[in-house]
């Protein structure tokens, strides 16, 4: 009973959202919910956030925070204590008004993001400047009623972590904001083979209550940005909502500053759009589920040959096991060797290896390597030592085109014009006044926003902004670009 | 500025709930929140919640599981389509009625449980011999609009994972739910040190649904049970709700079994209630969040013995993590280390390390130990070499203290009378004919419930039911106990 094969994907330039949507389904990452706007995320697309909370996790404690539980749901007026805060957030809150078969006194929302309920318990925890600074994280599942959604880049449901601290000073708080910024980055950039872009965001742009919000942006494949990580300081703005005070030195009272970061599964979206290609997924070595996956060989009707294979295939597993690689032995049956390649291709398997009765015979097996195409024949004995060494190389590889794709996609507008023009090609950076209605007029004429005014990237001096011919508002050049 | 010092617990012998109530709060585990019933859990609380998932996590895995991610949502319809589900489970739920600003069309319950929207998908997911058996699980946060409400123990939201899976036949989804027992049950002797009793739940205290449930009992230190982890086997009860079939080797459409595990929060409330004593929490070693704390002590004024004890207090902690001890060195100001030892000892620290300048003289430290109280002079460089083992003991002695406290409070009762005084102090097996009606008429007289028929103790051949006279309804006496 052969089982079909897939239809091929639409090419992503012809239509990188419809290749989008294919993806996410043909690569068994996600699958539709009977709830609007969410969505089941299967164990492929699952194995890759755990890989992704693993690592970003091993950061947040080597920088010395730890993980805690915040409840779930908060009540609808906690957001209404923070001016910027309610406005943000209270149009996309799903509300529970009944529980237990009773109407409650008060309604309770969904958190959509937790500074409210976390800054009401740490105007509890926090007394003293000995208990500054603390430094929290929680993983953990968010809603937001969206709604346009589409799976991982805007779900009304979506797993994340939040980070939250609190600090005794401006300039405590304004490192912490920029060292979790740089973990992010160090994440992305290591662990998915993806170059963000760091920068600050506009005054339009920053997280509802924060002063700063600091971003990492992706290039994809289309030329559009993904915001991908956000790190924000929010001064006194909640320690005032929440009254979250403490003794400082002096034994003055004083208002905490406080901190929030957040990393969700938004970043899957980034993956695939940044790596993928008309054949699949090409996931980073550092990440994917499966950074190996082996297909036995056999003839039909060679049950000796296939049990010689599938053995040796076992033992190739287990060395590559013991050498630290993550492999998978596909060994199902009713399928023929062509499918499976196919499908491994889809799903973004770095290395396959094929092993077949003449390998064997041979001493060898076939490596195919899933971002060049290539297919090397390697000893048997070797592919234990050589492995580790090819996935490293994979993911530089895989980092050095993402850069050149990115830097070949970046350009630069002295005019008005020029922005318009280019900005339907990629990222531009141009000067800007800092004006919000200048900002909406642009976005408004070109569908592009001001990403970022990047850390690093030309200066601004002594130019004008393309728009308005007013000084510059930013010391560098803005990025604007189309974003998800 | 000297820290006051907390003041003592609740004796536990003059009340049990007080203590546990005093312990969850002054150990650090959970604070309260503003939501009625759910609780923070808190930093140390959270740190024995990741120790627990990551070993059951390893477990499922080396069990062929693997996580995946269901919505948070379900439509509140979906509980009426397994009766006895939508009975057990409908008066818990909480509703949410409003989202986006607007009221939705059809109320959406947050999960209790999630049977019915895997159901849905698995329908979709499953359509031959080939694609089973399904073994999935998911991490994940539930909610059960509990009334009466106690931190770990009943909360309205709870962390937990719930494995589901779907099997060909009756016989290898009952061999399922049977294994992910035996997981339970090995996972809370061999990581927790609790030696559970494993046993089948009667009929009445089923899981809504479900044709067995299978248990793990924990016996408190008062010598009731706690329900720490159940197994279910659902026949084609969800199978036939939700239209889950299969077409067999023969060709031959079919209805999928069914079995759902879950594992919760809760288990927190069975560590601290089975070990913890009047000084506070006793912590499992293989749990602990650190396994060993060590307290630089130095005398006022002494600038140079400060830095010598603390330069060596780090020493000993790097040579303790390269041998894979969790290892904490507090070094906070302003506290004496009295005041820091009664904190460790409440927070149940397996040994602490006290390190002060005559000991650096003598070349050795003194290691306590929270179980025995026990102080034990060894040499510095012996450290690294004895505490792996130190804590391997601690574990086995705290299991065999375990195991000796619960088979000194297992009694049997061969009369009515004798299971209602027993019933008073601790656990009790009798012969019982199965009728619900005598057993909650039982319930009513005593408070102590059928805890399991358990899978090893006393056989019931040739005995009559204490209460009704009657033939025994299981093959073994059955336990009573008042629970949790």
């Amino acid at each position: 009973m052969p089982v079909m094969a897939k239809r091929g994907l639409t090419p992503h330039d012809e239509d990188f959202s419809a290749w989008y949507n294919e993806v996410v389904y043909e690569a068994d990452l996600v699958d539709h919910s009977p709830v609007r706007g969410s969505f089941v995320i299967r164990p492929y697309g699952y194995a890759l956030w755990e890989n992704i909370q693993r690592e970003l996790d091993a950061m947040f404690k080597a920088t010395g925070h730890e993980n805690l539980y915040f409840p779930l749901l908060i009540p609808v007026e906690f957001f209404e204590r923070e001016a910027q805060h309610v406005e943000g957030f209270s149009p996309e809150l799903a509300v529970v008004t009944h529980a237990g078969g009773k109407e409650l006194e008060a309604p309770l929302a969904i958190r959509p993001t937790s500074e409210t309920i976390i800054g009401e318990l740490y105007a509890k925890w926090i007394q003293s400047y000995r208990d500054l600074p603390l430094l929290y994280n929680q993983w953990a599942n968010v809603m937001r009623w969206e709604l346009r959604t589409r799976p991982f880049l805007r779900t009304t449901e979506f797993l994340w972590q939040e980070g939250h601290t609190a600090h005794a000073t401006a300039e405590e708080a304004l490192e912490e904001t920029r060292r979790m910024l740089d973990v992010y980055a160090t994440f992305a950039r290591d662990f998915a083979a993806i170059p963000v872009v760091e920068g600050e965001k506009t005054e339009g742009e920053r997280f509802a209550g924060a002063l700063q919000t600091l971003t990492i942006e992706a290039m994809m494949r289309d030329g559009k940005a993904l915001q991908s990580g956000t790190s924000h300081y929010m001064g006194e703005n909640f320690a005032r909502a929440f009254d979250i005070t403490f003794n400082d030195l002096d034994n003055e009272q004083a208002y905490v500053h406080t901190t929030s970061w957040g990393f969700s599964t938004r970043f899957i979206g980034a993956i695939i759009m940044a790596h993928g290609d008309d054949a699949g997924l090409i996931l980073p070595p550092k990440l994917a589920p499966h950074q190996v996956v082996i297909t036995p060989i056999a003839k039909r009707n060679d049950a000796d040959g296939a049990e010689r294979v599938g053995r040796e295939a076992a033992r190739v597993a287990d060395a590559l096991r013991a050498a630290g690689v993550r492999v998978k032995v596909d060994a199902r049956e009713g399928m023929s060797p062509g499918w499976k390649f196919n499908e491994w291709e889809r799903k973004g398997v770095p290395l396959r290896i094929e092993l077949g009765p003449k390998d064997l015979e041979a001493g060898t097996a076939v490596v195919a390597d899933r971002l060049s195409g290539e297919k090397t024949s390697v000893a048997l004995d070797a592919l234990a030592g050589d492995l580790p060494d090819r996935l490293e190389r994979f993911h530089e590889r895989l980092m050095e085109r993402a850069r050149s794709f990115r830097d070949a996609h970046i350009d630069e507008a002295h005019t008005y014009e020029e922005l318009v023009e280019k900005v339907e090609h990629g990222w531009v950076y141009a000067t800007h006044c800092g004006d919000p209605e200048s900002e909406a007029a642009i976005q408004e004429a070109t569908k592009a926003t001001v990403r970022c005014i990047p850390l690093e990237g030309p200066s601004a001096e002594g130019t004008t902004c393309v728009h308005t011919g007013k000084p510059s508002g930013y010391p560098r050049k803005v990025i604007f670009a189309k974003a998800y």
